[in-house]
């Protein structure tokens, strides 16, 4: 392969933002090429005939990827679609990219992963961009590296996705069970939650409290979340978008030491000897381990910034560059998708039933308390 | 009245820290005299009669509440005995400045605050030497100005209470049911329990995780809280002696902005607008309130430090001066104990039952469960 050819499925404010991100930063980009959309919407496929030169555009995907114009498949829909769709390119032949969540619900998303599994041969990612980010990549190199130790505790405060009535007002599938699947679990923090596994693992019981506050939505906007690890270390997750100002902290503390990242730094405070093993050894009656403390911003310089851009071009160029044999480093597995959701549908699960939900938990049981809330929605729509 | 004459029961490390205060730092303690002290122990006694000149040394409490030689009794005792001397003390028509917590189950602190109610003309204190703290004062401030707006949430992760094996090895009531009544949350957090409570109010439910981990000991030593406000507004309350590097990180969300206590330092970032007005008014999609941010070192300078000694000093001054006339605002009520025992409280019943606790909750089912703690400690110890 010399050029990876691009197809987008849908191109609402996602989608149409990845054909800018193709069109206009192809410096950023080599070997990446849009050839070819897709959208249900007239409206839509007026606009890009009119101004986007060299790219097909189509009604249906399934004539898209028919085509034999496209190499990838970008899924740009709502979130309910993109398992089907991922299966359904999976099929035709094609590599696929997919957006985040990676679906709605982990039944759905088994079957995504499973059509994956068939194709061995076809590239299958998830735009996870935040694994782009450096902090999070210099945590995990902490944490793979030994340095953290076991880990002990895992707090996330991510309480700065503030959306306003305005927002929510634009109405369409926001807000909604019926559009989304979820509020804020599914909507802004499947990035989070996808970094939070990748970092800790996925818990194996969770608790949680998932709330509407503020806004005429049906879904939740304001989470807490306990949760527990197979070594027994603990973890909370807090997240919102009604607060304002909001926070973005993210804690991580394991045997040998602590990594705290928040405000575009992340530090980390390395115990000269191990925790367990300085409490065993130490004779003083308020001892605590010394310990040292680096700091990393994590700041992009233009060089680095062509060779590893952030954010979703990085997780493009990642891709484009994977493909074409130029790198043998994948950042984020489509496979991968599932792990964060599972945490996802689990805290779901715990708010909606008041209890302690072990992971893995019922799929079935998930799926028909999410149907509940599509019912109530319903009734509620219809007052 | 125009000296405080102190009397202290029980000069363990506690007491004997305050004999210290009283005797070494008396220009900070202008008013306040150590008069006359009790304590079971023939070996402590004998230190007292050899190291302190001018105070009366007494074997039973009862003995020194009768000798005439004090107007304040102070409690040093461990924790289950607090209540009981403090209510001897106010039928001996003393007063009482008790060490924190007020107690170990909220029952006995009930019967403790009807028999100050018996009392109006003794003065009944308690030792929440952080509510003179300058940041937490600060905080206070803020919140009663109204600036704060109404209570969103509220995260205290204050994990650096950090206590290694050798800690525990010294043995005694140190880590049990019997001798503590508890863990973290009733040696080390009534602090931070009572400054939750002080700035947030007490929750109206509760679940939490309470846990032992990495010491020999049988009382909790790592706590996860959430819990909900009358209101709808939420918390998060994190505690640990067994992380290291640990953080003490509190912050306080309202509608009118958020309130930020860190390293030393309080920063308050506050909304241009409240934000249920600016959501309801704003038409930007992704529109936020504009802010701004005032910071708050709390550094004491010498002048200060004088008329307004910290901690454990300022509390002492702050009861003096009050008996005295010579201020007329009193920091803290011993009444007000119970409100941070009664959350204790209730964390540990949802800890030790695994369910959610609504407050107020059954004091004897609290009761039953702390009386199996103390008896599964027993076969432990027996073994």
């Amino acid at each position: 392969m010399q050029k990876v050819r691009y197809g987008i499925v849908g191109i609402g404010k996602q989608g149409s933002f990845y054909t800018t991100l193709l069109t206009k930063l192809k410096f950023l980009l080599k070997g990446a090429q849009l050839t070819a959309l897709c959208d249900i919407s007239k409206e839509r496929r007026t606009w890009a005939k009119e101004h986007l030169k060299k790219v097909a555009v189509f009604e249906s995907y399934q004539q898209m990827f028919d085509s034999k114009l496209i190499d990838v498949v970008m899924v740009e829909t709502p979130h309910y679609f993109h398992s089907e769709i991922a299966i359904a390119a999976f099929k035709s032949g094609l590599n696929v990219l997919c957006d985040k969540p990676a679906g709605v619900f982990t039944k759905q998303v088994e079957e995504m992963n499973a059509e994956a599994t068939k194709h061995p041969d076809l590239l299958f990612g998830m735009m996870f961009n935040q694994r782009t980010n450096p902090l999070y990549i210099r945590a995990k190199e902490i944490i793979d590296s030994g340095k953290l130790g076991e880990l002990k505790r895992i707090v996330w405060i991510i309480t700065n996705w503030y959306r306003p009535k305005a927002y929510y007002d634009q109405g369409g599938w926001r807000g909604t069970w019926w559009g989304e699947g979820g509020g804020v679990l599914i909507n802004q923090c499947p990035h989070q939650l996808d970094l939070f596994t990748y970092l800790a693992g996925l818990p194996v019981s969770v608790t949680a409290k998932t709330y509407t506050k503020g806004r005429a939505i049906n879904v939740e906007n304001d989470v807490t979340v306990m949760c527990s690890f197979a070594n027994g270390a603990t973890g909370v997750f807090i997240t919102s978008t009604h607060d304002a100002p909001g926070t973005n902290r993210l804690e991580i503390t394991g045997d040998g030491g602590k990594i705290v990242i928040e405000n575009g730094k992340l530090v980390f405070t390395e115990n000269a000897v191990s925790e367990p093993v300085f409490s065993k050894e130490n004779k003083v009656f308020m001892g605590k381990p010394k310990t040292a403390k680096k700091s990393y911003r994590g700041i992009i310089k233009y060089l680095s910034f062509v060779k590893n851009p952030p954010q979703h071009i990085g997780i493009l160029k990642n891709y484009t560059d994977y493909l074409l044999g130029k790198t043998d480093k994948f950042l984020a597995p489509g496979k991968e998708g599932i792990i964060g959701l599972t945490f996802s549908n689990a805290i779901h699960l715990s708010g909606w039933t008041g209890k302690e939900i072990s992971i893995p938990f019922s799929e079935e049981a998930f799926l028909v308390e999410l149907e509940k809330k599509k019912e109530e929605e319903k009734s509620i729509s219809a007052k």
